[in-house]
């Protein structure tokens, strides 16, 4: 059990030019977002970037310097566009070659004469990085300083967070509760500002959507580290729908 | 037609808590990345931020100093949470106030009690701005200087971005051919990677997935401004695969 106030932060950096020639359609974001959340990291920021090593190299120093955990996804495969473990050794510094762990893992997945150039490429690590583990086809992601480093694939990138979570520091979740509104989010706006404001340690966010008759309607999410001060606000919130539902 | 060294970039950012808690499952980023693509922008970062208005503001100004365009998606409807127009005002220095021209908008929209505090939010814009138009609910967006602010619902931003797309100065489209491998990634790395070599101006990427028959596969996909450069890269590629099909 964690204290209220003992929070973890992180920040995702996606890389790769096929999220952002639109090619591929990114699924590992809201994975990894939903995930965090349920373990008590606050995911803070998120970044796309191309295949480029500079760019991989200054989103990684940027945001390693703020946020408690760094996520990286995609470029650890076995093709030349596969730059991210260089990248991340080059963003600290340090030296970078073929790891003797991962050679041993590779040695029970393949054959001796699968084991190429290409293929010894996924076993490059910089100098100091953890294993990060893969139970689904054992080839593994690094973990150096702060930043975790996992396949662009989604169900490996899985198998690497799975690998990766018990092993991270957690602070207090955030908890919340979602209120249905039935009403318009521009008939509820000035109302809902003052019971946010009333709770000004709750975090109140409002979510337009057409319901399933066809209305538009709107999502109020309660959301705070203090269950008894969520549920206050939350209880806030319901009163305040109730009093707009009474009016003539 | 558009010379091939005329190259527009962009970036995206992304605005809102409930895609960072995992909540709501962003589906703008593949969007509006395809739609640039198709369109001659090269969509070349992309970041997510929470609701908060230090983030905004400095990820505003990170981004227009770096690209041609920055669309922002989300924070712009009548809640207390949407703090976008304020916070890109504030970004470039200028004053925001209810706008005359939006307010005309609402007045053939909305009954006039309808236009409450609330969905006057929605009529600030900053000033000097430009107004995205809006054929799907009409509230619209904005445009100032080089930055690009829409709503984040689906279908509110996809009309907002078919309203500026054609106001956008744009360059020579990427050009791309999908080559299927019919090979592992981990079998046709070297070679790949010296026909990369050989073809210097063409980038090309290698996507791993599990083909129609659950077998490991690959596509190969070969982009560049210039068609015959492409189309040479290509043809290397195909007759990498040949020659490795060709063996023993």
């Amino acid at each position: 059990m964690n204290a209220i106030d003992d929070i973890v932060t992180a920040a995702l950096l996606v890389i790769g030019d096929e999220i952002l020639s639109g090619r591929t359609k990114d699924k590992n974001i809201g994975y990894i977002a939903e995930y965090c959340t349920n373990i008590g990291v606050d995911l803070r920021e998120v970044r796309v970037v191309p295949d480029i090593e500079r760019e991989i190299v200054d989103a990684v120093n940027a945001l390693r310097e703020r946020y408690d955990y760094v996520f990286t996804t995609g470029g650890i495969g076995p093709t030349h566009d596969d730059i991210t473990a260089d990248s991340v050794a080059k963003a600290f510094g340090v030296g970078i070659d073929v790891d003797e762990r991962v050679l041993a893992i590779m040695r029970e997945r393949f054959r001796p004469e699968d084991i190429n150039e290409a293929r010894l490429r996924m076993a490059r690590i910089p100098f100091g990085a953890e294993l990060v583990e893969n139970s689904y086809n054992k080839v593994p992601g690094f973990w150096i300083g702060n930043v975790i480093v996992m396949a662009g694939v989604p169900v490996i990138m899985q198998a690497m967070l799975d690998g990766v979570a018990p092993k991270l520091r957690t602070g207090a979740k955030i908890l919340s509760t979602t209120i249905r509104a039935d009403m318009r989010e521009g008939d509820i706006g000035a109302p809902l500002a003052a019971v946010a404001k009333a709770h000004p340690g709750v975090m109140i966010g409002s979510y337009p959507y057409w319901d399933e008759q066809g209305r538009p309607n709107a999502n109020l999410i309660v959301r705070s580290r203090d269950e008894a001060a969520m549920n206050a606000a939350a209880e806030g919130v319901r009163r305040m729908l109730e009093d707009m539902r009474a009016k003539p």
